[in-house]
């Protein structure tokens, strides 16, 4: 390895970096059949013919989180799991995520919140600060149950109000909920008290998933009014979504549309649309976008997806996560691959000549740590 | 090489491959300009300023096949030709297939049957087993001269169960008759009555090419009632496909619908959308894939192909097929391409440390072979 | 490097290529803010926490661009402004366009023509042979102050006719002003009137962007009456395109209804959809595309588009294009990629022995000049 790869490595290995979207470790043990349903975004049982370790992500888990735990590179899945089970779930958590160079989470409290640790607690287990992003979907169905039609708005804003007092970004999951295929314009009031009428009478029955697109637009809306950047969820993620209704492209009318609000729009993940999301972050300047989520999932790969992801888009406008829920595995080998990825396209990049090392040691600082720090302000 | 990497490519030389969507072989002699007319998925004559043998497709036969007859690879075109012309379609289909180490072919016989030799004549040039997958749409237009409005359902039930008798799966190409974008849910008995209607006074008036989407749909939900497996062609393919219509994710809505039917569902080449194939197989657990054609139509580029669709999808949900149909040199390039792209891509991830050598050998194992051994109930 | 790689590298740079749509140079002397707005496809304001300098297109100009201006490779933005100044605008263009070994300039004159050099001065600067690409909306909207609804259609046809005298070939924008997503079939001469009525007020009120369906339909409808292959814009530009409705995949059967008219279409960048692209280049034999833009604004990646260029399509049907407008520097820029990006791939076939070298440099020589001088008759 040349000195210039040699101080490359060095650089990337330095940045503590900012994981602008992730979610809480585990908060207590975990049985082998749950973690592998952890390790995947199928929500169906593993059938019995085959195991969730036999794919990029377990096999990267082996290779790279296996040695955190004192085991060699790539032991048996196995050997892994009783190794893992010597430790206690904060142990593991203490250990993965210290172990990540992860000076900075932004995590984001709105998702199966019982089985992972609070942000207070993580607080307590680690050195690095945690800060929060709210999901607009949960503040809204907090606020039901106390709700009327004709209040829900003002009723979800106060709410808004109060759980971003300190949070430092927004998230939504229309992807997941409706699809980017939404009606570009705010809704009406009328709309909304129609649509929040519908939905209390759904909650009353039992069910207070909001999947009405008259209430997510709302939301949507809504967060442009805080003053605080918004995540969306974009392209892969569990069989609720259909996918090809997640493609970035389909939000490129309310883009437009939220684009005077000056709210900055952060697409997560955004695989197998990602050079998609590069379009729009090259042309929109509050467009901004990472390949979150499909780094861990694709393990052997992610320096392809890492790649692919800096084409179009600016330096300026591409950033890191983990998207990490759960299992801590994920919230270090986010990092491990994000690093090792960056090395081996950067590196490229300046071992045949395309870039000095000194803009490629830049643009890993930027994307790993100095663009989510201005977006979000956060200077720690 | 290394040691690990040269054990890596005598194990992936050494797989009894299982081709799980292929078709028979040229019944007879062919001319130059019908073999250039059958390395291409345009149904058009090729121009008088053009020839098919430039191409990824082209290239990959004069490197891989000529020295099958005999010849140096890279051979030109017009030498290849000459030195083809000395082998009877017999002997090019016992050289070729005899070749590929292919172990077990199962051949879809609802294409041009007439120009290709069926599975009989298969077994009597061939060492390995030819079993049978049986195409939806060629078993319903060979019932149609005999039948009725108001029987046309039961008339291909029967027809069905009788051709299925000894056939390991099913085929559709609901992707060329229609498009993916049909509606997810079974088709009324009324609405089937009407639609055969309709199409047997077509039939009558002399097309008996079915693609109504009423008949598609009936066909694709009696396919749930055999207990085989189906396939699916998905993606590229001749100019009948409207590609864009012919993404897997269109299914996400007719995928969940059969989910608990328990049909396992096979996405044929997927490309370019194999990517998006890759999600569907790591959400669904009855959803399996491969990037079949797509590997003999980009030749040198087929590694880059087949790493892509070592992404999301669980090891145990990805096959191999050459969907060869005509000209055996397709049969002997698949498998030969398909060797070639999996010792590169994994023997890659072994060499840069990612996976273990003996994790690579039995993926390439699983999914040359093993993977379809089981979901088409064939061992031998 | 070998001496097969070496003879590739050397082909390669020998070929004089033909650009095939491209644009005038900057007629006068611009600010750095104004060209850094000119090496982005946004036409927002180049936000003030960032340059463009950042960015794939930005690094590749430092890269290659400083030494043709005596400077070393990768120079930093301000020096290489710096030193940029001391050139004259015609002194930049003739010293970047004459190095960049392109010996025929297909020039599409219809953006901002007051801005750029015409093709009579271009002329006046160069060695090569400028001939004209005639954009069809300029055409109608130049005859519109002068013409009626019932006029227009012949008024456009008579002036088509004077502007392509001498050219060499048509471009069309109804990507950017509508989609593909278009009716099929030409318009009726009613449909047209009323259309030509509705937009013709429009003229009157100050807008003279025609972006009706209709009149766009009718411009390609007019087209395949001239003879003259057509270019048509599809993929990645500025934010007028709604990206997800310029997948050329949405032209299917557009292309269907004009193949028998035998006009050939040409289509341009088609990043991200650079797959779809080869697909139709593949079964259409009429269809013809290239990466154009996406060369010069992926930078250190455009190796990796173009390899993905080289799938399906036949080599007879693949072109080179910069696509530049303005900065000279990305019309030299854009032959330099594709010669490196071609010698890295080309040469990564012959050096894994997949192809011959000699095949390697007959493919070069198609793609980067042959195609394009028998799709427009040129063969200076």
């Amino acid at each position: 390895m040349s000195i210039e790869l040699h101080d490359l490595h060095d650089a990337i290995a330095g940045i503590g970096l900012v994981d602008h979207h992730v979610h809480g470790s585990l908060r207590g043990a975990c049985r082998r059949d749950q973690f592998e349903s952890l390790i995947t975004e199928s929500d169906r049982p593993v059938p019995a013919w085959m195991t969730q370790f036999d794919s990029q992500v377990g096999f990267a888990i082996r290779r790279h989180c296996a040695p955190v735990l004192g085991l060699a590179p790539n032991v048996e899945a196995d050997s892994y799991w009783s190794a893992r089970e010597a430790f206690t779930a904060d142990e593991l958590t203490s250990r993965f995520l210290g172990s990540s160079g992860v000076a900075h989470w932004l995590m984001e409290t709105g998702y199966r919140g019982d089985e992972i640790l609070t942000n207070d607690e993580l607080t307590g287990l680690l050195s690095s600060p945690v800060s929060e992003v709210v999901r607009l979907e949960s503040v809204l169905e907090s606020v039901a149950p106390t709700s009327t039609a004709a209040g829900l708005r003002a009723d979800f804003c106060e709410e808004l109000a109060r759980r971003t007092a300190t949070a430092v970004g927004l998230k939504s999951i229309v992807a997941y909920r409706y699809g980017f295929d939404f009606d570009p314009t705010p809704p009406s009031d009328q709309e909304v008290t129609d649509a929040a009428g519908r939905w209390l009478r759904e909650c009353e029955a039992g069910d207070a998933r909001v999947a009405d697109p008259v209430l997510l637009r709302m939301l949507l809306w809504e967060a442009t009014e805080t003053g605080l950047p918004l995540q969306l969820h974009a392209g892969y993620g569990d069989p609720d979504v259909e996918l090809h209704r997640c493609d970035p492209l389909l939000l490129t009318r309310w883009l437009k549309a939220v684009e005077p609000t000056g709210m900055d729009v952060l697409l997560l993940h955004c695989y197998p649309f990602h050079r998609n999301a590069g379009y729009l972050a090259q042309v929109f300047p509050h467009v901004y976008f990472d390949v979150g989520l499909a780094i861990n999932y694709t393990g052997a790969r992610s320096a392809q997806v890492i790649a692919e992801s800096l084409e179009l888009a600016p330096f300026a406008k591409i950033l890191y996560s983990s998207d990490a829920w759960g299992p801590p595995e994920l919230h270090y080998l986010g990092a491990t691959l994000w690093r090792q990825g960056m090395e081996t396209v950067l590196g490229g990049f300046v071992d045949r000549g395309e870039w000095a090392a000194d803009d490629a040691m830049r643009v890993a600082w930027m994307v790993g740590r100095e663009n989510a720090q201005r977006v979000y302000g956060v200077r720690q």
